[in-house]
């Protein structure tokens, strides 16, 4: 058959040539609103790519992108990668080493940045001496003063360029972007994305069982265009020449809210905050009207149940659930609901919807235990997560000491998440590799002791580590910040675990303190209340008898 | 990423990973029914390899399937594609010395035929001389009498090999099967077919803007399966997991519409005539329900739009008319309604439902001019219809003749169809190239003339084709076959064309005979109108002068 190329002109050319007049649609910083279409788009994606080939940008050639989620943000998704360069969407969120050092691993030639994130460029300007050009995201009479050399406005960079442009063939493995991991663990680490990876998870996002993303379609995605592709939004949506909307920086509740109702949006995606404050600014404003929303993608963590009723009861908008990491471009499973699950009650059913979910057609995925054996399909096993498809990553960049340990020899990547499966093949992550607690030959899932502690109404929050034990190898340890004035003891959160989990489950020791320190993105870290819970458990006497 | 290979195995392991217990379900010629699962499919598939391993079938080699649509022809969609070989789908009904060809053209190793169809093989089996191997598509003790050999029982060549296989690492460019065009302009031409191709065909058919071929369909391949991949559906079934149903030698209306009902059949799809048959059935057995129907696919020739019309009433089932080739797999253009067109009245939309429609996604469509130029987007201007897709064939098999013409320099394959497109997108075939009447610089579809002939209520048989003009190079002349004691002359059928089409487009004679020829598959056979009224039309006076 014809050896057609699938490449990223290919998506960009098919909503040009069938939907030219169809909108995308931003609203700006200054509150007002920048509408035009795919045919206005493509002249300026074209014009761009005239200006990195005057820019004498070489094949293959990184430029970084520094910006909330606009149409120039949209133009940078196609014009590189189109002209057989490379968008690196870069993380202005990460502490300044990690954000220097991303640019660095990707040697960005060109950073092309939003007038308010100049001063995170600035403040590290001085380290990143690959960069030989910086673009902001303006007009020539909207340059804000920088320190930043040399500099030019987009709008001046794109002036006069034609308005068409020759693509290169280009082949199907050539990368066409980078993100960085978040770094949690260490250095974040490039996961260089193929043109053809990211041409068949467009496919793959349209598919009737996967996200339904179709022309029909109004989509608006939240989730930043620097987190793994935006979730693959914004190609899938141009794939299939689908309306979009850009909310640039304003992603607040109230913004959200009229924007979805402004722009008759049907489809969106963010992590579950962003729809928990959403709902409570609705509950407050009963005017705002969100009934064109057919369905929100949520991941980044798992949306808590009470959420998915309260928008399948009150705005007919169901919640989906993705799973799915940078390193998977990123959807790897959905919790979309097979023919088995829709004849379940509605109890049933949630229990579904709050899994990581089934996989989308494409995903090969296993859960493999200790021994390198699939787990039983009881949705109780606990396992590593493994996953095979042709747009999960085979390699970090300039990584050579993590590619050994990610990848296995049959060629899937271990994930680092535990989960369990069940018959009818849905995936449910449990924990993290490193938060798991493996006690004896068994796994203790660290996540969900926390859940049930925090829904003690005298917890006001909790985490669960392992510490070693002479016995079991690690047991948990429970780290509780009581609600103030509350009077709670360890027998009392031992009783209440005892109502849900069986007796190995329960934590060997209960710690009370002020405050569970965080990480910079948040989370409960871990790594120190490790060091600082620093001990051994003790066998029982029984247990010394068996040693 | 990944370099996971876009192979066939990948498609039926998803489904028995997933989907091990749906269901495929055969009506056998004896009027009973066959049932069994994925699971089960796929150890038979398992077994059907080996044997073709210990037949000594090396890489690359075909096998030739003569047999109706039933679950050993699903198994043989598997068995050798998955082991690195090729299935050669056969069409029985050809004429002998075209049957004989494709078999020769393929080289088929072993030939597997249904026991009513042995004699189909037997008359032919003295010039099959590649075929070292007959395997009739049945349990040992139902073998026929025949005079092929050698020749086995397909139960006796699966029985006692193992049930699992272990599938080689196929190169997604390599051969899996093998379609025939049917040749009604010379030999047969042989179209080899790519596991990319089908794999990318098959996920696009599960688009929510293609075919939405979903987990919780029940399908139905009527259109056979020798057909293009039986369009592609037992394949994009597979990948999502849905349940099939075959109807094996039981594709008249009675037996589809109890099949319909019994296995809560989704979606199906035929050519016209089957769906026009059906509703005949329908109207005189009202108990029959066909209300599980979602969609039906049509293709082969364009549906009426009353056939249409009538599903939409009576069964709610909406007809898709989908326009394809042997060439592309086939699906090329679906008559989906894109939200411009559902914005429309309803008359309006049926006026989009009887089009050949819209490109499916990874489909790049363009229509070309005498001059090699895209034609306007205005729905009049005609044109050849080009399409390029990975999905579309690059070559034709031993035909370096054909592959010369077939292609464009810049890599589109010439369909032969005369087409408009109008600004929407949306392609209407009117002509094949052959038969469009190019009358001076423009062109007179012969189609469009001949139904609206064979609208007029004296009109019993019509047909257009061209002839030579001294002016115009060509121009359209009818051939009519009147009703039974009609009193028709040219001057009224000069009338009746004249309320639709312009003056340029009328026929310049009318020739009244009493049947028109037809060729083997029931076409009117144009080559011998035009070989028969092998006339020259002669200039005018008036346009004598401009000579």
């Amino acid at each position: 058959m014809m050896g057609v190329q699938l490449t990223l002109d290919k998506i960009l050319e098919r909503a040009v040539d069938l939907f030219p007049e169809r909108e995308l649609v931003t609203k700006l910083p200054d509150g007002s609103t920048h509408r035009y279409t795919y045919g206005d788009a493509y002249e300026r994606i074209c014009q761009l790519a005239h200006a990195l080939d005057e820019m004498g940008l070489e094949e293959g050639a990184r430029v970084g992108v520094v910006a909330t989620n606009h149409y120039r943000h949209f133009e940078l998704y196609f014009g590189p990668a189109c002209s057989a360069r490379s968008i690196h969407m870069c993380n202005m969120r990460l502490p300044d080493h990690h954000f220097v050092h991303t640019i660095e691993d990707a040697e960005d030639e060109v950073i092309f940045v939003d007038p308010a994130l100049v001063e995170k460029v600035e403040a590290n300007a001085d380290e990143l001496e690959t960069v030989k050009q910086y673009v902001i995201l303006c007009e020539e009479d909207e340059l804000p003063e920088t320190d930043l050399e040399p500099v030019v406005a987009y709008e001046s960079l794109l002036a006069g360029h034609p308005t068409e442009y020759e693509w290169p063939d280009i082949d199907e493995d050539r990368e066409y972007g980078m993100c960085h991991t978040s770094g949690t663990t260490g250095l974040p680490k490039g996961v260089p994305y193929t043109h053809r990876a990211m041409y068949l998870h467009s496919i793959m996002c349209g598919h009737v069982d996967a996200n339904q993303v179709s022309e029909g379609d109004v989509a608006l995605p939240v989730v930043p265009m620097f987190h793994a592709n935006g979730w693959g939004i914004p190609y899938a949506a141009t794939f299939a020449g689908a309306k979009q909307v850009f909310p640039s920086v304003h992603t607040d509740p109230e913004s959200l809210a009229h924007l979805i109702d402004d722009e008759e949006v049907t489809v969106s995606a963010a992590v579950p905050t962003i729809w928990l404050e959403m709902a409570n600014y609705l509950d407050e404003n009963p005017d705002v009207d969100i009934s064109n929303i057919d369905r929100l993608t949520v991941g980044g963590s798992a949306p808590p149940e009470s959420l998915i009723r309260k928008y399948d009861e009150e705005y007919d908008a169901p919640i989906i659930q993705g799973w799915g990491m940078t390193e998977t471009s990123p959807l790897g499973t959905l919790s979309t609901l097979r023919t088995e699950v829709e004849a379940l009650s509605p109890e049933e059913q949630y229990e579904y919807r709050t899994m990581a979910g089934f996989p989308v057609p494409g995903m090969q995925v296993r859960i493999i235990d200790d021994d390198g054996e699939e787990v039983p399909r009881d949705g109780e096993t606990m396992g590593e997560l493994e996953v095979r498809s042709p747009w999960v990553t085979d390699h970090y960049h300039n990584r050579p000491e993590e590619n050994e340990q990610a990848f296995t020899d049959d060629g899937y990547l271990r994930t680092g998440d535990i989960a369990v499966r069940d018959e009818l093949g849905y995936v449910d992550v449990v924990d993290r590799d490193k938060d798991v607690i493996k006690s004896g030959g068994e796994w203790i899932s660290s996540v969900q002791l926390e859940n049930d502690l925090i829904a003690h109404e005298d917890v006001a929050e909790a985490t669960v580590v392992g510490v070693e034990h002479e016995r079991w190898q690690e047991r948990p340890l429970a780290i509780v910040v009581p609600t103030a004035d509350a009077d709670l003891v360890a027998d009392d959160l031992a009783d209440h675990l005892g109502e849900t989990f069986p007796d190995w489950w329960l934590p060997d020791a209960y710690e009370f303190i002020d405050e569970i320190p965080k990480t910079s993105t948040g989370k409960f870290d871990k790594k120190r209340l490790r060091d600082r819970f620093d001990i051994v458990l003790e066998a029982t006497d029984e247990e010394e008898a068996e040693l």
